[in-house]
Parts: structure tokens; sequence; C-alpha cells
């Protein structure tokens, strides 16, 4: 996602405590939370933030924390954190590429991935999409036994179902439309509210194949 | 799918020479081709049989076997079949239930399965999906390596998606719209043009995993 420059953005950065600073020097950021005995989720690509700011905030029972590559947008997500009482989520500039450098396997009980960037149009693209076979092998080396993924773009959620279906994870609800299935509780991302109207949302959760993860 | 009876159905039933009598005798029904070298692929519920006579049509290097639980739409495909000049295609009055005993494991190079049943509303009913686990589970005893499935129930192909990913087939070309999708020569059968202008149709193809077919 792209975002205009924003001028409060720099300092928002800087002194917004809900954003981890210098995270390449964490171990791990799953340290941020200590010996917390909460499970941590992770959404990667968090986009402004509104789905992990509602999420964290109905269940306190969950540590989480967001990733996200453009540093304006990371700024708004923290911003809209803070000042809608979030709950437990910290925010980190970061690459999903070097996610295997961020965490221990084990450490991420759960992955959120909303309306990714679709890479639709050139097929060598498609190693970029969250749910291509490379990334799915590097959830697998975390160890994460659960990824909850929603989409609208049709031709990512096609690739992304042959996918899963190559690596040997196992789907369940499926919902092929998901604001007329029954899903209760569905916390809707600003992308998803906006473009809804056009056709339907995408969503299923994936488990990597038990004996895949130790 | 039901049909009102027709009067001229059992005289074409008893007297048609692509349907195949006393099916049950057979050992196994790809002995009627007897040592043909031509792959054979078969398609179960073919309803009124437009698909398996243009695919057939289309296809002269396949000998083809349609079966159909309901002895009238069997006439009606059968006779179909005769006037339109189809391929290499024979009809069985046959229940899918009993697949494993009219085949022997490796004689089937291709299932298709068209706008099947849904069994859309009662979960106990949901083991007579013929993409069921039970049913994959027969398919994989007939060594069948790949399996084309298009449907327009949204549950079904839902349901389909985790029951293939439950046990671990491989899926390719999955298409969310066909119709609006780049396949070329899409065969559609009367189902399908009847319905498609009401959603989409879903389509995918699906192998199991290679070590499960000996």
């Amino acid at each position: 996602m792209r975002a205009r420059k924003k001028k409060w953005a720099p300092e928002e950065l800087s002194s917004n405590p809900r954003i981890l600073r210098n995270a390449d020097a964490y171990a791990s950021l799953k340290d941020f939370y200590g010996n917390s005995p909460k499970p941590l989720h992770l959404e990667i690509g968090c986009g402004k933030g509104r789905f992990i700011a509602e999420t964290s905030r109905r269940a306190p029972e969950v540590n989480f924390i967001a990733i996200e590559r453009e540093s304006t947008i990371l700024a708004t997500a923290a911003r809209l954190a803070e000042e809608t009482g979030a709950g437990s989520v910290v925010f980190v500039h970061a690459d999903v590429n070097n996610i295997t450098d961020y965490f221990r396997p084990g450490e991420i009980s759960r992955l959120y991935i909303n309306f990714c960037d679709p890479w639709p149009t050139k097929k060598k693209r498609a190693r970029r999409r969250l749910t291509h076979d490379n990334f799915l092998a590097k959830y697998e080396q975390l160890q994460i036994p659960e990824l909850f993924f929603k989409t609208d773009n049709q031709i990512l959620f096609e690739a992304s179902l042959e996918s899963f279906s190559r690596m040997g994870w196992i789907l369940e609800n499926v919902s092929l439309d998901l604001h007329k299935s029954k899903m209760e509780d569905n916390i809707m991302t600003e992308y998803e509210e906006k473009f809804s109207a056009h056709g339907p949302i995408y969503r299923l959760e994936a488990h990597p194949r038990p004996g895949r993860i130790e």
C-alpha cells in the first residue's frame, strides 16, 4: 500500500510508545513482551491498522505484533491504536521477507494476512505473494500453527488455494463470500469496507499438516 | 436430479446401443472396451449428458463411461449421445457408491464431477457429497490420478476445498468464476447454462498427493 507523505508521521514514528524502534536489534520481537504467558498473534502488512486495533481490543488475553513495510502507514496504524484504546499491540517497521529473523520457532501462535498485495498480473512476481509456497515454508519454519487469510482478489485467492494444497496445508472455514456467510464478529479492514461492494470477500483458515510442525 | 417420467425411456433403456445393461455382471466396466489402448475417462452423475456427448466428440483419443443413478435421465443422455454423434462413450445405470466394484485400480485416468447434488443444508448428509473424504478415499483406491470438478454451489465448493485439503490432494487451475476466467473450451452442462446467470461457476482440478497412488 502506498501512502501520501504525512507531516506528522516522522514525529509519530519517533514518539508513539506502541512502535518498536531498532527492531533489528531484537533477538526476537516477542522479547518485547518479556515473560508474558499470553499467546502471540502476528499480523503481517497491517495497513492503516483498523483490524489489529479492534482485534486486540476484543482479545485482552492475547499479545499482538503488527508489521508493515511502509513507515507512513505504520505511523497511521500506531496512531489509530493509541487513539482508539487498542489492546496489547505493538507495531514494527519491518519486511516480512525477514520474518524468520525476527521470531523464534514456536513463538507465534496465529498469523493474520489481510488483503495483501495480490501481484495479480505478472507470473514472476507471484513469488512475492504472502501465501506463496516460499512464504508458507517460512511460516512452517516458525512453526505457526494457524493462519487466517482474507482477500477480495480472486486471482490471489485461487493461487493461494493452490499453494496451500501443494504445501499440504489443511483448510478450514473456507468462505467464498464472507459478507454473505454467517461468520460472526468479522472485523473489517479499511480496505475491506471500501471494496466489498465490488465483489465477494474470500477467507480461509489454514494449518500446516500435523507432522510438519514438531 | 429428478426427472419426469418419459414414455420412451424404457424402450431407450432396452435398445440404445450405448447403454451397458447388466452392468453388475461386468467384472470391470472397462472390459467393455476390451483391449483398447485408449485412456478411460469417467463421468459420475452425467445428468442429461450434454457435457459427456460433447467432450467425447472432441476427444476421439479417449474412451468414456458415464454413470447416472436416475434411469430416465440416463436414457435421455444416451439418446442425446446417439443423436448428436458423440464419440466413444457408453452409459451405465449405476450407483457411484459402488464405484470400487465396477473398476479395477488404475483403469480410470480421469474423473469428471459436474454439478453434483450439493446436499447443502444438512450436515449429516455431507457424507453423500461426491467430494466428501469418503468418496475421495474411493477414488484413491481406484488410483484415479486426476479429478475435474465444477459446481455453482458455494457451500459445496467450500466444503470440497476443505475435503481435498484434509485428504492431502493437490489443486490446480482453481477458478472461482469460470465464465469470467480465460478457460478456453469449457463445455457447459445443461444445468450450467441455465444457472450460471445467477452467480459464479466454481471449478478445480485435483490430484491425489504422489505416494498415495502407487
